[in-house]
């Protein structure tokens, strides 16, 4: 029997539908799912949890008229295979394929593109805000939101707007505990009474002045499309409190919520994951930060650790198993970790402030007017620096070099491997005068042997890694592993020689003035935006000191860059040993 | 008699005197911060609505063993007066003065810098932790944070973290239903209907797990001391909801709140505000956007404008009164803002969303996450771009060139004078492809006859102000006004070339060109830090083309610049024609 999925093209062809089979298409559509996620990886529990709630908004609102968002996106995979994505979605996440996230450019559909939390209720209200002065009052507009996405301050921010409006905006809380990692605080407890019923009569959405109903089983499918129903013909804002079980639909996923939010590949039938070779690589930069932090903290109790809700992701995790006390998940709040780190830190504490590059945009006004303003002494751990692979350009940590660079009194680290981000860890808690931002990127180094002693690192100066005759080479982070090895495999090796940077800032300045009265030509290399920079820095540095020696800057180009894997990426940027060599050939 | 007000050194002498003589130091306190800002200028209206609140914290807590935070600050007049500035604060706001906003490095009693609002949770939440990691249970930590401040996700983000700890904070909501413009929100609407006792049996704060009390009459201080005395013997995170009007004690001051947020010079005695002088000036460039923004919204429909809070201040009020269904003020929410302008945009309007420069910082994410990445055609109005004077280092706009231009799709232009801003406008609302972020700074243009008949920018283009033969200046924004004043005076003008760059993205590379083939010496100048900004694009370009013309760069430096009058600031900042001349001079 043909199934029902194979003739939905789009959302009509799922309101063409008797209501009775819709059951049926939920389960075909959780089947899809796995199917395709088992074997090409992805996303998995958050769309699985949200199976019955994505088939049943196509079936009563009249999607793409009425306008839809997904907050954060990762739920979205049942969305997209249901408006015209199911062929391409084994495509997902690859180079060229279909994103990950909702976006605009891929379907009308994807009324907004996400990726970053919280930002929903903010667009949609716009949305509707819109169509009230164009004199449309009938169109409906609709965010799903989670209930750690709506726990951050943008999210509130967007609440307490559309409290005093009068737009069609209809708020689907779907509450299932947990985001990445399960949801913390008061927010997340309040709703936990209330779906134990044992809240008072208050209910907080209500004090925003809106109109609130729930809770409603999200898995149930004829109950939730009669809410809706009844919801579509009431005016104004609304909020409709849905709880769903991440995961639903396979056991594992349900009972390992963390591991099984982006499992990997696994067996679609027994949800048995795959296990990956067995042979010893080097760690996770992630993992060097997370134990290497503990092993810290055992001995100097001065350091906390604070990560706004990626315990798992940060590896945080590991001190907040072995000093809870001391380490902090905050939720999705990057704004107040940084300035509760500022807090701990005028007290005498060293946190250690763990976020990935592209989420500390978030927290940009707090990095300089509470820290760097102040001169506390944070050090911030900037994960997932760089070009991040398959999460694509919402996740890119790329211009965290730019936007750090320019305030007064930070400093700004990158190392060259595990023993570099040891080391500077270590150094760092020993005492420094201002911020530093520690900055390294997704995914493994190159050491197997990490756990070497601590060396103290000398702030502000870079190091020679090998002299050369003619072209030097500038590198800042790991990505100075590819100028490593192709030094190592040229014909003429004695041409080159190569500086790790480290310090972006403060610059090394006696560093600097060597290799440009040696060189006849620099290259700098760097896994971030070119503009404001390392290579900005170097142009500059040259610039003030009336250095006129040819500068190549490797790095990101001006322009977003899409999802593949990182090794893809790198190569569309130009920011791989076989690109350099090409230029070094045109040189020579 | 000698006052009351004179013996008190420090908060100790407010704790040695007996209780009943507290409300004359409150009548004391209140003439003395009336007369010192009515002949220095300054922030009135909220400071004058603490005066019980500050007497009675310092009276009750131990200060400052005990920590306290001012949101936002401006309320801390009296506070600086009672902690050892008294005598110096007369130097308020003034070059080497004291500060108008708390500032660590001034005081002990100073325990958090503030200055941007809604900081004050999560830093005093910081410090409670440490206080309870390092054992000491008794410590008392108190924030106290207006219901504008306490309405913006930052605050939220705290609550939501603070209500799940056992944290000894303290709270005071500070009710005044004002910031600088009157509250707004569903918050808002929620704490009146608390105050009317009209609200439900429902607490928001409650809610979120907190302790509440309240609301309390603030300017009742023997209530308010028992109030605060049974509170310090209450542990954990409590809140305190005080009810005060802005500008108490001085008549003018509350029945004008706006107004007297800071008036300027006044009549101490009876509250008038003195009169400027009567001739004619060029229009602030506040007043331009706003006239213009109505001009331009009447003819198009398509054109909303956005203000987080700052109606008066950058002039979107006059839109507000003339299309109010059309402007919009969100609150304190910056990030909203800029979600909800992409949103908009997103269905066809043309939003105009000015925020402050400074402020633009706590929507960067959403820059660059919603809006440049979506390549969303928002217009930014970047108000107060620059040094702003008195109100120092927390609200110096000097770091958006950089932190913009490093964005993708991004297209960055400041205008010269008032004209440029008005065509620049007209341009935006007649459709452009990306977003577009338009600086200006605080205060005055030079151009009385700004009125002029709409001209159109071509993107991307700079403007030939003057040839010349060997130096070239390339200016960004109204301070290449000092420019055009520099060559005129100038002995020998014919060497000097003069561009108004307008677009610092995207760069008008054929400009850069023929300016580089044809002069000997270059000389960038932008009201912006250093790194990142026009001088950092104009050195880059060079890098990149290959030419070796010396460039000087006249811009900030690298370091937090203090408070003063700008002028003094740009003399301090080499930013002046005195400067530049000296420097030709040199290079002569």
């Amino acid at each position: 029997m043909p199934s029902l999925l194979s003739h939905i093209k789009n959302p009509e062809d799922v309101r063409a539908l008797p209501l009775e089979e819709l059951p049926d298409v939920a389960q075909e559509l959780r089947e899809f799912i796995i199917n395709i996620v088992a074997a090409k990886e992805g996303h998995l529990g958050a769309s699985l949890g949200v199976v019955e709630l994505t088939i049943a908004l196509h079936y009563v609102f009249d999607t793409p008229n009425d306008n839809l968002i997904w907050d954060v996106g990762h739920q979205a995979y049942g969305h997209k295979i249901l408006t015209g994505r199911k062929d391409s979605f084994e495509t997902n996440r690859q180079l060229g394929g279909i994103s990950g996230f909702p976006k605009r450019s891929e379907s009308p559909y994807d009324d907004f593109g996400t990726g970053h939390s919280s930002t929903s209720i903010s667009a949609i209200l716009g949305m509707a805000l819109a169509s009230k002065i164009k004199g449309d009052h009938k169109k409906e507009h609709i965010a799903v939101i989670g209930d750690a996405s709506i726990a951050s301050g943008m999210a509130f921010e967007g609440l307490n707007h559309l409290g005093v409006t009068d737009a069609n905006v209809l708020i689907v809380l779907n509450d299932n505990a947990i985001g990445i990692d399960p949801s913390v605080g008061a927010l997340k407890k309040y709703l936990t009474n209330v779906k134990k019923g044992v809240a008072k009569d208050e209910n907080i959405f209500e004090c925003l002045n809106l109109n609130y109903s729930g809770p409603t089983d999200g898995h149930d499918l004829p109950k939730l499309i009669e809410e809706l129903q009844r919801l579509k013909h009431v005016k104004g804002p609304r909020l409709l409190h849905v709880i769903t079980t991440k995961g639903k639909g396979l056991k594992q996923a349900e009972e390992n919520q963390v591991t099984y939010h982006a499992p990997g590949k696994f067996d679609s039938k027994t949800g048995e994951r795959i296990a990956g070779e067995h042979r010893e690589l080097p760690p996770k930069f992630q993992d060097v930060f997370g134990h290497t932090l503990v092993e810290l903290a055992k001995k100097n109790e001065k350091i906390v650790g604070i990560t706004p809700a990626m315990p798992t992701g940060s590896s945080l995790k590991f001190m907040m198993e072995q000093l809870p006390e001391r380490a902090f998940d905050v939720g999705i709040a990057e704004q107040h970790a940084v300035t509760l780190a500022a807090g701990m830190a005028t007290e005498g504490l060293i946190p250690f402030c763990n976020i990935y590059s592209t989420f500390l945009q978030r927290a940009y006004d707090q990095v300089i007017h509470d820290v760097a303003l102040q001169r506390i002494p944070v050090v911030f751990c900037l994960d997932r620096a760089g070009l991040v692979g398959q999460d694509g350009p919402t996740h890119h940590g790329v211009f965290d070099l730019a936007y750090l660079r320019c305030i007064p009194n930070m400093m700004l680290f990158s190392p060259l491997n595990a023993m570099e981000l040891r080391n500077i860890m270590y150094t760092a808690q020993k005492g420094i005068e201002s911020p530093l931002a520690i900055r390294y990127p997704r995914g493994r180094g190159t050491v197997l042997d990490w756990r070497q002693p601590f060396e103290h690192i000398e702030i502000g100066r870079g190091k020679e890694l090998k002299k050369g005759d003619s072209i030097a080479f500038l590198t800042l982070g790991p990505i100075g592993n590819e100028i490593i090895a192709l030094i190592k495999n040229h014909p003429s090796p004695a041409s080159f020689g190569h500086y790790d940077v480290r310090f972006v800032k403060p610059l090394d300045t006696q560093l600097l003035h060597d290799v440009f009265l040696r060189y006849e030509h620099i290259i700098t290399l760097e896994d971030g935006c070119k503009i404001g920079g390392l290579g900005s820095a170097v142009i500059g540095f040259a610039n003030e000191n009336g250095y006129t020696t040819p500068i190549k800057v490797f790095g990101i180009p001006d322009t977003f860059i899409e999802h593949g894997t990182i090794p893809e990426l790198h190569d569309i940027c130009a920011l791989n040993r076989n690109h350099i060599l090409e230029y070094l050939e045109q040189l020579l």
